[in-house]
């Protein structure tokens, strides 16, 4: 598609590409490699005016997958421990649950139990803890549970186990007037709780999957109530039809980490023009975790062997990264 | 709600209010009197610096109507205009439609008996012009018949037939940092046609109602399919839903002229500190159309009321105006 609108924009003053906020080179979390290089080839061909890749400021659209790309995934979603934390919290308000399933699993603490029902006592879950709120009273549930919450193998705040280079990486591209969104499966309303403090992506760039919501009075004022049914999910085809429906730009840089961006990274390979479409390869088995075609978080199989088929770049988080997590 | 994110961004210097590009009084078409003075000064209001109502750049959020706010609806919507000439266009090719109800009465033009059928005809016919397309084509298909097409009493463009004085306000706001959306009960594909264009605003900034689209590969390449299925709609309470799943923020101006924009109004009037809500009323029954409370393409009758009894702003077209469309 070649949404070449967009008019009414003047192309930035961007040559040479600029480095980040405060950075004198580019990408310092990033070694010298196949990964950086493609990245720095390619924001030097879009910003570059007259050149032959240059696209201009109001179409250089970059997606961002956020568990496994941005932050960590492992051992479990994060918003998958919210929805386990909170349905605990809220259980003395639910005697009913004693003595229903997969409830009176997760709470006798028989996890292996609550696994047997799969993916449907995950959803199960997860729709318990999202929904009977409003949006403002969600927003601010996430908001108290990560100021609280700690990663169970590194006792960090969940909002610290994000990737530096990454960081990095939204800083350097924002600074060569790119927009940055995410695009995730996971839900629009959690992420957004913390995308513009800790990633600088406000609400209305976060693609998400998306629960219903009621709009209702309550004592004569408007709210909008989350329900416990499913309007919309943003992973794997849903991708480039969420970035459709809500953008109506199709992106020329997309980043993932799994299967699951799989059809995000074609749809955007598959455009005119310059693109960039990179996996983010979980290979350092030490400063952070090891996994790919056997994984159940992130699984990256199909998408890998594409990544080499159609020549995606895949950074190797081992060798490309200087580090993983910035430090406390 | 009050998302007050927006970390990072500079307040602007934006003290006093900006008139728009190249306007040395802004607002010329609009008269002197109550509308354009209450748009004026919730403007002054909310962009001077360190003043009580002073709202950060990146939450000046302003939500507009398309259909009857920012162009003429009548005769009758612009877009089921478009759903008509396109099934009597593609009639050739669906010889089953000639007993088939309602593209029978259409094609033979017996429009009382297709009006017979109500809203139920009326969607069948804006299903078969709008599915069975890529997203490409269909933009393609909009902007071939937006080129040609004459509106029935003016024959004018269609795209002709925008507001004069809306096309200034939204100027005006965007020149004081205001993001500015359309909101409309519309096809977000059909209006992104030619929403950057006409109004300025680009693709990710258009939210309206939606079908399904359906991810799939044709010859290698992958392409978003138009289903016949409805996805959201976005009229009445589905316009705060649409916002909130799109924005995430609370707008703080909302302008529309329907019944069908009362939930937005109400949901952006009831923030916290400044507010816009506007209504235009159709009033000018020489340069456009007078209608309201009896009108079947957008009544307005219960938002008229409560406009009266919540302070909301209301246009008069014949006494606020100038002029209504600009000249040829």
């Amino acid at each position: 598609m070649a949404l070449s609108l967009g008019l009414g924009c003047s192309p930035g003053p961007s040559t040479p590409p600029r480095g980040g906020a405060g950075s004198a080179s580019p990408l310092p979390s990033w070694n010298e490699g196949p990964a950086r290089a493609a990245i720095l080839r390619f924001v030097a061909n879009v910003t570059t005016l007259g050149g032959p890749g240059y696209v201009p400021r109001a179409e250089r659209i970059a997606v961002f997958d956020n568990d496994g790309t941005l932050w960590a995934e492992q051992p479990t979603y994060v918003q998958f421990q919210f929805a386990l934390d909170r349905v605990k919290a809220l259980a003395p308000q639910h005697p009913e649950w004693l003595s229903k399933e997969p409830f009176n699993h997760l709470l006798a603490g028989d996890m292996k139990a609550f696994a047997a029902g799969g993916e449907r006592a995950m959803l199960a879950v997860v729709a318990a803890a999202h929904s009977g709120l409003t949006t403002d009273e969600f927003m601010g549930a996430v908001r108290d549970w990560l100021r609280t919450a700690r990663h169970p193998k590194t006792g960090r705040p969940y909002t610290d186990m994000v990737y530096a280079p990454m960081l990095e990486l939204l800083d350097y591209l924002r600074a060569n007037d790119f927009k940055t969104y995410i695009v995730s499966g996971g839900g629009v309303e959690f992420i957004r709780a913390f995308a513009d403090s800790v990633y600088g992506i406000p609400p209305e760039q976060v693609i998400g999957s998306q629960g219903k919501l009621r709009f209702e009075m309550r004592d004569g004022k408007p709210v909008l109530l989350k329900l416990p049914e499913v309007q919309f999910v943003d992973d794997g085809p849903g991708k480039p039809v969420g970035i459709q429906a809500i953008i109506g730009r199709r992106p020329i840089a997309a980043f993932g980490n799994s299967d699951g961006d799989r059809e995000m990274l074609e749809w955007t390979w598959a455009g005119t023009g310059a693109r960039l479409a990179l996996l983010v390869h979980h290979t350092d088995g030490e400063r952070e975790w090891a996994y790919d075609r056997d994984s159940q978080v992130g699984r990256l199989d199909k998408a890998l062997d594409e990544a080499r088929s159609a020549g995606w770049t895949v950074v190797d988080m081992k060798a490309d990264w200087k580090q993983v997590f910035a430090p406390r």
